[in-house]
């Protein structure tokens, strides 16, 4: 049975904004990363545009530098089931690590987040880039990049199994015999791993959707390695559409190496609409944001990529700097990216921060042709889907208000929600529980 | 300035029911631990009384012997935040163990919680009774009950460390100069303990009550002592008004000692109310929920309690067995109980383990035979307020409709909530920042 390939459209809800400054815009309300209200309209709203989910990005180490928005934000879980009780159609997705949780209790919240929602909830495995996590965590030292995708497999592994520990129909409560369950339908996984020792049974019964729905965000080697095997959605980011379709063919192809349908893992690139009515519109919206941007947040905006990096030591109109390794055990698929660009564009450091502190990509103009790219996009298979950020003001209502309206009429994109989970409507399997009997059919 | 004594007044919400067998009366929903509406209901009943709070309690461990309500069951945090959106005013509070958690991420949780309900979130302290709660989180062994509490104090202090990360006006957002926060009033806790090394600052700024509600709910030396020293409300149980004094005085004692004002520390036993037009009916009631307890769940209920001891290999109508030091290392305070009644009262294994299983109180009779009780209980002193446990089917809904108004009537409980947060309601101070400059008023 083929799948028919439909679009499917996210959106990262990031209160004050994923640039440094976007705060500083009139239109933003400055309280928006811990604004119960903001968070609500915005996943009405994506709602609105029948969007297949909302997510909330995460992280575990601040320090005077971060981000306005990381400084002061509510915690994924937390929002997430607020924002199940006020919705009733939109997935919502969230990040969480791997490598400072507990599986158990993971597995638990998402799962009673999914109970919660009535089968929406999504999990962006991450494995926590920033090395300063360890110390709040009391840990002596944060495992190396490829150490923690070992331990995140593994973690993955036990989460799902935990999930499986009800099967689907083993609540019977059956009032007149007594029988609330049936024993031969609960399972205890009893995991002795290398990194874990769990053994379960998980107390919470097997959600709406089986399991909610994994996502994985990393690009690295080991990260488009950990999403072949384990995700069923990668969420990426691309400034063009050619590296787009090279790591869409590279992803389908890990997938089906590892014996998976590659339909069964969708490719959602991130992106960051500025929409106008004319192309100098959008270009001014930009430039307005752009603006807000000083040059010092800017350099503390790429100094976290890179550990936390103090980038004022260096000339700013001299070319970007040589750092080396530097990078490569925190955000390592970004800070290559950052450091190709500068050598391959003869970046300045001035020019790589500002850059970075202002996400640009191709998404700028008028909703027509927003909508022709992601059309292309979709169609020549860079991506399955989007997920839309928040770069400047209003990105994700003029998204919903102007151009899905257009995907609409071009008929490539739903009018009416498809399912009433966030699995259906991403148009993936439901999992089979791992210890169900095969029932035959005569 | 003396604070006016007020009655408080909490719900324990716990879907199909504290007992084995209420899942079986026909008026409750089977599915009633996972279901929203349910929670919902509840949560928007306990509001139109004016209640204080909410009380979701929780486990980290569970086998096939375990209680309905304990095997599929919402996570504490979840479902709260999904409540705090539906709800206004009334308080939201979770059981969380120091046993089995990160206190980052708890600190995190339940600030955010904070934010999200407008300052309504409290924090049950516990230390994880069941042993076996250990292989759910792969560690070897579960501490010992001294031990327990030994970290729990610390993780406390921690949890509170962690909230005073920034202080109450740190955020300062003004878009002209640029200014997010003040440094100066960002603090890095930098905590290094016997069993706790955490660095900070939390990544969510100070939520509106300061700091959450802190609630204890164990009644053993150590529980007590714990208590005395951290908690803000504790959730007892006791039988006897005799009981419940001795115990009110003993925390109040013991915060003083501490330096504390035994105001600022609330005793709230739990009781579970069975209301009927008379006070045959209300036996009748009773007795129609004990009836669908069978002996070989009694013996479950009583097991779990004892680590899950099997006490089907003892006769059940000889003297309740000889234990020895059997569950002082899990439910301390609770075995201890049972096995002195069982002794004073001369109790059968079948009477002790049906009297555990569907708990008896003294709390039966008409509304205002119920009220006289509250009265009697709240001006006597063996009791600041109460939690009502759900033994029978509807008793919420009973309290609320038939108690609460005479309450109200006599004057000893509010007929408006005097403040919009919990610890308004409560009657307790806010915790000044542990960092904040005192100001000066000439």
């Amino acid at each position: 049975m083929a799948l028919q390939r439909n679009l499917k459209l996210g959106a990262n809800i990031s209160g004050v904004g994923n640039s440094m400054s976007l705060w500083k815009h009139p239109e933003v309300a400055n309280d928006a990363s811990v604004n119960l209200d903001y968070y609500k309209q915005q996943a009405l709203k994506a709602e609105s545009g029948k969007l297949d989910f909302v997510f909330i990005a995460d992280g575990l180490y601040i320090n005077e530098k971060s981000n306005p928005h990381f400084l002061n934000r509510f915690e994924p879980l937390t929002i997430l089931s607020a924002l199940g009780a006020v919705t009733s159609q939109i997935g919502l997705v969230a990040t969480l690590s791997t490598s400072y949780s507990e599986p158990f209790t993971v597995a638990r919240q998402f799962s009673s987040l999914d109970h919660i929602s009535g089968g929406r909830a999504g999990w962006n495995v991450v494995t926590s880039p920033l090395e300063g996590s360890a110390n709040n965590f009391g840990k002596g030292e944060h495992p190396s990049h490829a150490l923690r995708y070992q331990i995140a497999d593994e973690y993955v592994q036990v989460v799902k199994g935990l999930w499986d520990s009800w099967e689907d129909d083993a609540f019977v409560r059956d009032k007149q015999s007594g029988v609330f369950f049936d024993p031969d339908k609960l399972h205890t996984l009893n995991h002795k791993g290398r990194f874990f020792s769990i053994q379960g049974p998980l107390n919470i019964g097997r959600s709406r959707q089986g399991h909610p729905v994994v996502f994985q965000a990393g690009s690295s080697e080991s990260g488009r390695d950990l999403a072949a095997r384990t995700a069923e959605a990668v969420y990426t980011a691309h400034e063009t559409i050619e590296e787009a379709k090279l790591f869409y063919q590279d992803i389908k192809r890990r997938a089906a190496a590892y014996g998976r349908n590659p339909d069964q893992i969708l490719i959602l690139p991130g992106i960051n609409p500025v929409i106008g009515r004319t192309q100098e519109e959008a270009e001014r919206k930009y430039q307005e944001v752009a603006d807000l941007v000083t040059i010092e947040s800017a350099l503390d905006y790429l100094g976290r990529y890179f550990e936390h990096h103090d980038f004022a030591q260096y000339p700013l109109d001299e070319a970007f700097p040589e750092l080396g390794d530097l990078g490569a055990n925190s955000f390592r698929a970004t800070t290559d990216q950052i450091k190709a660009e500068a050598k391959e564009l003869n970046l300045t450091l001035r020019q790589a921060a500002l850059r970075a502190a202002t996400p640009r990509g191709d998404f700028h103009g008028t909703p027509e042709a927003i909508a022709d790219l992601v059309e292309a996009w979709f169609r020549e298979e860079a991506a399955d889907g989007f997920v839309i950020r928040t770069t400047i003001s209003k990105a994700l209502d003029d998204f919903v208000d102007l151009v899905v309206p257009i995907l609409q009429e071009r008929g490539i994109y739903r009018t009416e929600y498809e399912a009433d989970t966030l699995r259906g409507n991403l148009g993936l399997a439901t999992p089979v529980n791992r210890y169900a009997k095969e029932t035959v059919n005569n």
